[in-house]
């Protein structure tokens, strides 16, 4: 005891990280553990995983090679209704998982506000309202109709849509196109410029891009994609670069295919002002690659991370159509001027979708400017980057990192992983005012919350519970691989 | 003596890193020091140079503000002859110091020989190589002209060029239109289908860019250059994010003031298919902005880095219009399939302004692909970065490096820190094949030879020692800010 208090105090500190700090500053020698507690999971289900451990890697590696192996392609622009899967005339689809009017936050309230005006289904906003809360409505997530939209990600059924085919698997994801920046429908807003907005975009950009991707034949947005990420994008939010690339290699087409040059001359100005316009772009690209995955069975490889500004929603390849919910938190952010964190509305938008897809948050590191936007260094990025792998089931074999020696970007997101090592997915994200009308607010980055992650992976080793105890089957022993039911193949 | 034979061997190599790397190989601790001896100059130049330290520094700070100050805009396109400062119509510019036919090497004798049948001078390349040999064409280089030239850098009279203004000196610079890739004059090519490509360009490209210009009034290269650098570019080697923003800038204006679609459509086109356009507008940018830091008094900073394929040439912004040369070495290269270093030119071309002007090889830490292209890393290119601040004036107050959290660009090359450090500036360069009429054999970097740097320091020391002996002068002690002239002012 004795030598223990004659010797310079030497501290190691697990957890809190702030103790450290404090130790730090009055000079003493703290290191800092580089630990979390592994998020909250029942011993039972614990020991499920543990058992199954096989059977869940072999899933994911089934399930991750999908999303690597797709192919998007952009193969033409429609209006919603005549594409969207179950839309009808009176949907609304928005962003995030489930949720109704009345729990509905400021920002999304303002879109579908905007999307009736828009559709012409009510004169006020008053009335908007009131047919929105009257349930004659039909609201439904973008999620579960193939599409994907940033924000409040509303999608009403006049609306244009990119046509995003997996050539690999034959599936298609949708999602509108992006309004700017400023007063936009995605951020709340419902003013008579974000209406007119949108019908300048249905009467004169759609036509155009229609016609252009229908003159090329095709676009490939993975290609432009891998390319973005040797420019400085991340394609989520940053897409400078992706915005450009995909404007060279469309604008010829534009030109000879719009019968008036003047409205070329205003398509090619409307993408050049906006270097968001490709995120609608690299959003349903993303999609139509994990939607690939879905019903891979025994995977806890997340398929989607959505918010619709109240809700936080997962899935699982594993876990058939269920979404795993818990509270969206609010961005860490810059905010513009005469706004704060008070005004920000908590996360929002279907956006989380590049993430999911080793894009965005995860491949950070290819694109420091954004870190440094929110007070962080380009070592910060790539951290964070470095993070991910952690989490992640594979690495990518198309998006890279060029500060990383052109590393694959840290692809398909382990929810079992999440959970046990206590690393919540790193999100990139735009914030919108928690008012309706009002608009963005700032942009930011976010962790994921633990609670969807979580019951995810309760719900899959329940799942995996089950399915050892059905009769016929047998339990394995630990660390074996996954089972094969008799008589039928995988 | 005997613990030293007894106790383990252990190196610090200086000079030559194979008896390191040999000693390391076979297991013993080797160190190598980084050090290099200094390059030759006599003990009285390097006595001159110390004695005069303060004043070579006060004038190097006021060059480098000069060229950090600078701001070049693209203002329009015209025809060589109606604008180039001197160019008369048996003109031939060339890239690098002055040469004569007898001394050109293969690619520019093709070049030349191309000017002259575009020229309509010659009728046939035996014809063209007549002409040129007999005195009749009247040869310059470019840099005399205040223009500059990829490769061959050829400007003939009726070749269009862009036309930039540096704003901030009311100084301007040029250069001609890129060519894209494969068999192109600039590497020495005079096919007809060079010599074709070459009259487009004259009649539909260049009206659509001077009418597009006109239009949008100029265009900022600076802006575009800083936002390239955060996209992945050098803006040497690499111009894919600098081509797409000059695209998306004026593509609309092109649209617009095209009197068909369809040749705005080729001219777009034209563009996009050649990820190098932009190349022909950082070189004028950079051009412009060194040459008004030209004949600053007692400066060593380098404002002109340029190769005519047989001499490397510098000249410094305190030595007024003297060349300062030395033979081009042939470049480290990744050469096309079928070539090799046996068939390529030594290094050419007036590009290496873009490193003179703290771009290229000096940002390549921006652009780690290229370093990938010959074999290196990431870390590679943030070495070779970090290691031109040893020997530059200053850092960039615009173009910043994103992996370096956004640190300037090392700019403006200090000639005696060259000679004293002996570090030797790092250029990216493409390859030419050394025979006339076949073209790009490849891409990669070179070290910027000794000669010239060691002939224009010896220069300014001796000019420093001649002021300095003039009557009415006093010699001023070593360290001492610099000589002020009695009775008038700097």
């Amino acid at each position: 005891m004795k030598t223990i208090f004659q010797s310079e105090l030497k501290v190691v500190n697990i957890g809190l990280e702030s103790f450290q700090q404090a130790l730090a500053a009055s000079g003493c020698q703290a290191v800092q553990l580089d630990w979390r507690p592994p998020l909250a999971l029942s011993e039972k289900d614990r020991r499920t995983l543990a058992l199954h451990r096989g059977a869940i890697d072999k899933a994911n590696k089934k399930a991750v090679d999908i999303v690597l192996n797709g192919k998007p392609f952009l193969v033409g622009l429609e209006k919603a209704v005549d594409v969207l899967p179950g839309m009808r005339k009176n949907s609304v689809f928005h962003a995030g998982p489930p949720i109704g009017w009345e729990r509905m936050c400021g920002p999304m309230r303002g879109a579908v506000i905007g999307a009736l005006l828009y559709e012409g289904l009510a004169r006020t906003p008053e009335e908007a309202e009131g047919l929105a809360s009257s349930g004659a409505v039909a609201f439904s997530p973008c999620h579960e109709h193939g599409a994907v939209g940033p924000m409040a990600g509303v999608i009403s059924p006049s609306m244009p849509v990119y046509v995003v085919k997996n050539e690999e698997h034959g599936n298609h994801a949708y999602c509108t196109l992006n309004e700017g920046l400023g007063k936009v429908l995605r951020y709340g807003a419902y003013g008579p410029e974000v209406i007119e907005r949108l019908r300048w975009m249905a009467e004169v950009l759609y036509p155009a891009l229609a016609r252009a991707v229908a003159k090329v034949g095709r676009v490939d947005l993975k290609n432009i994609i891998a390319q973005a990420l040797n420019m400085g994008d991340e394609v989520h939010n940053r897409n400078r670069a992706a915005t450009s690339l995909f404007y060279r290699a469309l604008a010829p087409a534009i030109v000879r295919t719009c019968p008036q040059p003047e409205r070329a001359a205003q398509v090619l100005e409307f993408i050049n002002s906006n270097d968001h316009s490709f995120l609608n772009l690299s959003m349903p690209a993303s999609k139509a690659c994990l939607d690939a995955a879905r019903g891979v069975k025994d995977s806890s490889l997340v398929v989607a991370m959505a918010r619709n500004g109240t809700d936080f929603g997962v899935r699982l390849a594993g876990t058939g159509d269920r979404w795993f919910t818990g509270p969206a938190p609010v961005p860490d952010a810059l905010f513009f001027p005469g706004f704060t964190k008070e005004d920000a509305n908590p996360d929002i938008g279907d956006s989380a979708i590049t993430e999911t897809n080793g894009l965005g948050g995860f491949a950070i590191a290819a694109s420091p400017a954004i870190v440094q936007f929110v007070g962080g260094t380009s070592k910060d990025a790539l951290d964070y980057t470095l993070q991910m792998y952690e989490i992640s089931a594979a690495e990518n074999n198309v998006y890279r990192i060029p500060s990383l020696d052109f590393r694959g970007t840290p692809t398909g997101i382990d929810a079992v992983k999440v959970v046990e090592k206590g690393i919540l997915p790193f999100i990139d994200t735009g914030v919108a005012h928690k008012k309706p009308g009002i608009g963005q607010v700032g942009a930011g980055v976010v962790s994921a919350p633990a609670e969807p992650f979580e019951r995810a992976v309760a719900a899959l080793a329940r799942s995996l519970d089950r399915a050892t105890r059905r009769p016929g089957r047998q339990r394995r022993p630990e660390g074996r691989p996954g089972r094969r039911p008799l008589g039928r193949g995988r």
